[in-house]
């Protein structure tokens, strides 16, 4: 992985102590938006891993409702592939189905539509940030729900006390950049 | 406009009924993201119309939570800028602005960071529909608010009967495809 591109990513996430609440420290990826040179840096790192480790058996990108939508059309160009998405309950019209995860209080569901993807298909999916992974499993169950073939996921940013990766079991995991 | 590259992404916008709710026909931009050729098409369209209009002269894109997010950072990087977030309430960390705007019952706000521009910064803003125009009369002010220049609202699908662009007022609005 080239360094100074890396850097250029890394020096665009900044960090906000207790939001949203007490305790977390945000990483904010506002800057790697605003900045064009990084954001390209940020979407030409993670397709250049998925290129290295897939070549081009990638069949789609999934985003996951709304940071990861910022980066899964991006990095869906860039690999020559379509992106599909995975909403919060109630966003997506006509037959869907839907996976549901924990919260800080209580849970959330997130939904695919029925004819987003064909059984077989090779899937990779994205989001900006893995903490406990809880919102990236219930994106792979619903993955499976179709018979789609998570291939990996991957985000731009780890936090990796909280060990979102072994949540993950056998599918592989591949994030830019790793705090604690 | 070249008119094939138009067809290419009308052809990918599908209609629902009654969704979300009774009376409305919901049009899915679902096939857009899934096809990465309409999906380019679409970003050439946008980007070609807003280098015509105002050449060099945009200094960021800001993209609406959560569609508009599929959509900021690919146009952005098309015409070379970054792109800033507009989102729904309390997703953003640090000082922040907020606008309120109406919904189907009661009312819902946007904010944004309060150094995500400086005063006299050319914005276009971008979504994937314009409605009633609420939301994106909301997003105006509060680049208002930081004293931005916004200087010309665009989106992919426009439904024309809301005439939501009579809202804008003096705004410049843009729209790939127009619908009743």
């Amino acid at each position: 992985m080239s360094e100074p591109e890396l850097q250029l990513v890394a020096r665009r996430i900044r960090s906000f102590p207790d939001f949203p609440i007490p305790g977390v420290l945000f990483r904010d990826i506002s800057p790697l938006l605003k900045d064009p040179d990084s954001f390209r840096a940020s979407i030409r790192l993670l397709a250049s891993h998925l290129k290295s480790l897939h070549g081009g058996k990638i069949d789609y990108i999934a985003g996951l409702d709304s940071r990861g939508f910022l980066f899964g059309p991006s990095l869906a160009q860039e690999l020559g592939v379509g992106c599909v998405l995975i909403r919060k309950r109630g966003k997506l019209p006509g037959p869907t189905l839907s996976a549901s995860y924990a919260l800080e209080y209580g849970k959330a569901e997130l939904e695919i539509q029925k004819d987003a993807l064909e059984p077989g298909q090779r899937v990779v999916i994205v989001d900006d940030l893995l903490a406990t992974g809880g919102t990236m499993c219930a994106a792979c169950e619903l993955l499976n729900q179709l018979r789609a073939e998570v291939v990996e996921c991957v985000s731009l940013v780890e936090l990796t006390s909280l060990k979102g990766r072994e949540r993950l079991g056998p599918i592989p995991f591949f994030s830019l950049l790793q705090y604690d």
